[in-house]
């Protein structure tokens, strides 16, 4: 019999803010599969480190790519749906081999997480269960301590990917917004913020829930570029019902 | 010394997609105080049942219309205005006497939650913490195995309370929607859908991780209402990366 494919969200950073689900897939699971960056240890797999059972096996992905340029090459396509399939291949071997596989992911898996590849790649052929996690965005805007919609307002989510004028046309029509992938964005952002008249309510988060943890007005930033874990938030209406 | 308020989400529903943290600090806090409908347990309690430490005390906030009629009606207003307002009061006495509360609260409470009611009336006199929760949207799109957005996909969230031409026009520029606040927006919600060309696309869940769990194309699905836990998916682009 072959194993499950578990896709697990394990929430914004604090390892207390993964489920009970969540901990006690991974204390019981045989094989735990993540990505990771060049030289790190996995943003996933750190945020697990005290929860997964011993004598795991584990596999481990090394993006190809340790920063984020040149995502409109089209050799960045090819190199990462290489990465995408051989990885996916690994984890379907050890389905294969009858163990069940723990697919780490930070955050929410459906929510922007690179496991979406492998689960598009997998979970028809496997039997598979996704547990949801808390996302990224829901740690940073309660330690900012900013609720952000009520009643009848609208949230927009958008990557900080977007060229400008696509960012400011949505966040011109937007009640509240949170703005995703910042780090060599962040002036764009913030001229795109400046334009629809929404950067005197927007809040910078780095790393929300770890250590490390940095809250400002993004009026108050000033450095040029922010690092991977960084998003920004501009809370909705207050008091709308 | 006056207690700390910790506002806590308590996720979509199953008991298992709480986190660590929120179920330690309702192991161990002296006050739980929730909102529940008219001759109900309460959701957000129900979810907690097993969690909440012996000897608990319970503050239970009833709202004052079993049904979401008349919002526009100023009288809601006011009526509701009062019910927040002695809620807060409430709780504010138990914080008063010392004692550490917990707010629960359904998914993440700083989205669409109503213990944001409180929150807005009570963090800023006295300590306050609010513990982040998977959102009722992860856990639907977990379990309807939808990855929602990818790479440059845009995530528009919206109450299904819009009127329609709003939800046509938001609809119309997203790559990835949710539709909240189903009930009898229904209709509406199906028309708008329709007229974004979005409708073979949208799925939707009714109180996802629960019992009672329903997942079906909204195309299939023929009744003219739907119950409160209900929401509709419309997933992004698929391998946008
Ligand atoms: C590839 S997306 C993954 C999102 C993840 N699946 C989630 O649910 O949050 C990575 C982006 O998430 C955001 N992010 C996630 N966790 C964060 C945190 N704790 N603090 C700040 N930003 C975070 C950053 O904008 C980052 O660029
Ligand atoms: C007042 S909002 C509260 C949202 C909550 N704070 C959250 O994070 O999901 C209530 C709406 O959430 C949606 N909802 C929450 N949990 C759900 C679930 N498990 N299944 C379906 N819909 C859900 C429904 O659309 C419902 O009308």
């Amino acid at each position: 019999m072959t194993g499950t494919l578990y896709t697990i969200g394990m929430g914004p950073g604090d390892p207390e803010l993964v489920t009970l689900k969540a901990a006690r897939i991974l204390a019981g699971v045989p094989v735990v599969a993540f990505f990771a960056k060049r030289g790190r240890v996995g943003h996933a797999r750190s945020i697990a480190a005290s929860l997964i059972g011993a004598g795991a096996a584990e596999l481990r992905f090394e993006y190809p790519y340790t920063t984020e340029i040149g995502h409109d090459d089209p050799q960045y396509r090819v190199a990462m749906d290489c990465f995408y399939g051989k990885s996916a291949e690994a984890v379907a071997a050890a389905l294969d081999g009858g163990d069940d596989v723990a697919l780490l992911c930070e955050g929410d898996p459906f929510f922007y997480g690179s496991a979406m590849y492998l689960f598009d790649r997998l979970a028809r052929a496997y039997r598979s269960e996704t547990v949801p996690g808390v996302a990224g965005m829901s740690g940073c805007w309660s330690r900012a301590g900013l609720p952000m919609v009520h009643g009848d307002d609208v949230l927009s989510i958008l990557p900080g990917t977007l060229d400008e004028a696509d960012l400011v046309a949505r966040l011109s029509g937007a009640h509240a917004a949170v703005i995703m992938k910042v780090g060599r964005n962040l002036e764009k952002i913030r001229r795109a913020l400046e334009l629809a008249s929404l950067i005197d309510r927007a809040v910078y988060v780095e790393r929300g829930t770890m250590s490390g943890e940095r809250i400002v007005p993004l009026r108050d930033l000033v450095t040029p570029t922010a690092p991977y874990f960084s998003m920004i938030l501009v809370p909705g209406r207050q008091g709308v019902r």
